[in-house]
């Protein structure tokens, strides 16, 4: 099979087969559903217990703090409309850079009669102090900020914002999808209240993510009936992905951040070699996730930079996957301030760890003959 | 590993073993998020059309009219919820033996003004004539009555349900988990305007529904987000699940009257041994699924004989698999007028792909053995 270089690891990551093997049991003799009572049941209810225990030790949380769902969009769905249901219409307060599906669900719950805030942020893609004490001062009931940005990485100082957050007696909600497997991660230290995270970000399957929810917040279950997960998410348990979670977590945490360090390195020449080439990177000066990198170059647009690099072997992304059926220019650059025309040129790439250096070297080597192709073939152009 | 004799495929299934060899390449180098625009993420996209293409021919609907879904709790929580959302509070009609994921979603309706009426059933567990004949004078906006119960496996009269409820102008969905790979199942033919639909009970993998939803009806997702699945379902899209669903479908369609009957047979000497024991079968005059099997003894606890069964190596259930964490007696049979003592006697036997004439030996002279044992013992108690 043609393999091209795939460098679109915030999109999604490749299954770590040491997850792949512990998931295989599960897609094979062990099938039971776990609310059965008989030995098919058992083993399937003792595998579910196993996974999480280790996803809540690997984001420092209680293992009766995790709500199993299907995925981080689930989880963050879950957070804001389960958790407003229970009360009367009011206030919540979002970031201006949320995944869509913090936003959207944000956006449904102004057709009930809710306020939503969004909260802006400087053109590093910080949230703005004067936005956040803007947003304090309206005392919302809910505010979600997300930990570390898909699209440029930025790291927000999310400890803080939840301890000034809860002064206002508003409960605090992080979606750290991208944070997982990246950086330290403790549901405790942070200071949230609720915390989304998802397997497929660190070398898990796809169709499981988990609300970390604190025992002092109430919601209500998005998908109800035969009372899963503490009647908070019914529905048979997906036991294969959700062990192969356990195990992503497990494997992960083992040298993350020897991990993060060898990313960071192949980021860093990755980034010298950019700019070399004229590149502009967004959210330079900005903490940032180690793997990230977010660029773009005047006047060629970063979809078809995308789909060169695509057809010279090279997967990478232009704005983020999971809105890319949208042609509209990245949301998280436009709150940044960056001008549209401009933003649609941005192209991510993030790295990971099938990654190699040789890798890298080749991704620049060809980006700087395709920038350099579109540019003359502009010139002839004009 | 031990193997116990497994007859509880109402449960769910073991995964086919096609499916699972479909499923492989996507839990290994095809490991692409389907709205990237590379490679990787191109040939996830056409596995996703693929499967969609398969699941909506073995339903006899439009590729376009189906919602892939974490799974059929997702689905049916969709198909209330998404729906009442979008409409002033007003009235739904389900039925009183729909699975919880349907009952618990048409309650939460309740906290936001609406009316729910439950549709009774008669002693055989079929929708009864005069409550349907009041349910359809009220006027609901939306009913819900499930194709096949999961419990006694009593088969409705769905197309005729469907007219009728369509002369009243309310929109009619149907449960038909239980029916997929069981029954022949024509989402054009029936005459529904909503299906819910999922794998794990015809031999595809955990995690992954679809709920069928004809183009006349609106719905507001519930997962809300990144805009898949034509902005009715965000989220990354289990790819893996998506295309095991798509060869499961495909697979019991090849011989799906073949198999019925073939369970049929094996299920008719079951409860021939069954009668001869003194045991109660439930809704045995109904139309039934051609596998299911469910029963009691007087004086003999479900949960006991069950739980005896399990050590003597054969796996069956009590109540339903998804509700057993509750110790309360089915509502199914609650709502059919059995007596809640006896209610909890039954036990359910559901036979499958590889059920064998054998197995179903064994399982009934082991059950006639233990059954003579809990009565001696009930004797000597006495």
């Amino acid at each position: 099979m043609f393999a091209p270089v795939y460098l679109d690891f915030n999109a999604t990551t490749p299954l770590d087969e040491a997850v792949r093997d512990a998931m295989l049991p599960w897609l094979g003799a062990r099938f039971g559903n776990p609310s059965s009572r008989h030995e098919y049941g058992r083993q399937a209810r003792a595998a579910i217990d196993e996974a999480r225990a280790r996803v809540a030790e690997a984001v420092g949380a209680h293992s009766t703090e995790l709500i199993f769902t299907s995925g981080g969009s689930e989880a963050n769905n879950l957070m804001i409309k389960g958790f407003a249901s229970l009360l009367k219409p009011g206030r919540v307060a979002v970031s201006a850079i949320e995944h869509p599906c913090v936003r959207e669900p944000a956006r449904q719950l102004r057709r009930m009669g809710w306020q939503v805030d969004e909260i802006g942020v400087d053109r590093a893609g910080i949230i703005d102090e004067e936005a956040w004490q803007g947003t304090l001062a309206n005392r919302p009931v809910l505010v979600s900020v997300m930990l570390a940005n898909n699209e440029t990485g930025v790291i927000q100082d999310v400890r803080r914002l939840a301890a000034e957050a809860r002064t206002v007696g508003a409960v605090f909600h992080t979606d750290a999808v991208q944070a997982l497997g990246k950086l330290p991660l403790d549901f405790r230290a942070l200071g949230v209240d609720a915390m989304t995270i998802s397997a497929h970000k660190l070398g898990g399957p796809l169709g499981v993510g988990a609300l970390v929810l604190s025992k002092r917040v109430e919601v209500a279950p998005l998908i109800a009936g035969g009372g899963q997960e503490h009647g908070l998410r019914s529905g048979t348990e997906n036991v294969a992905a959700i062990v192969g979670f356990g195990v992503a977590c497990e494997r992960a945490m083992v040298d993350r951040d020897n991990a993060a360090l060898r990313l960071q390195s192949l980021r860093d020449a990755l980034e010298a070699r950019l700019m070399a080439m004229g590149a502009v990177l967004f959210s330079a000066a900005a903490p940032r996730l180690p793997n990230t990198s977010y660029f773009a170059f005047d006047g060629i647009e970063g979809e078809t930079l995308v789909a060169k690099l695509d057809r010279a072997g090279f997967a990478c992304a232009s704005g983020s996957a999971c809105s890319s059926a949208n042609p509209e220019p990245s949301h998280t650059l436009l709150a940044m301030g960056v001008a549209p025309d401009f933003a649609r040129n941005a192209v991510r790439v993030s790295l990971g760890r099938t990654t190699t250096p040789q890798q890298v070297d080749d991704f620049a080597t060809t980006l700087h003959r395709l920038t350099t192709e579109l540019r003359n073939m502009a010139a002839i152009a004009v």
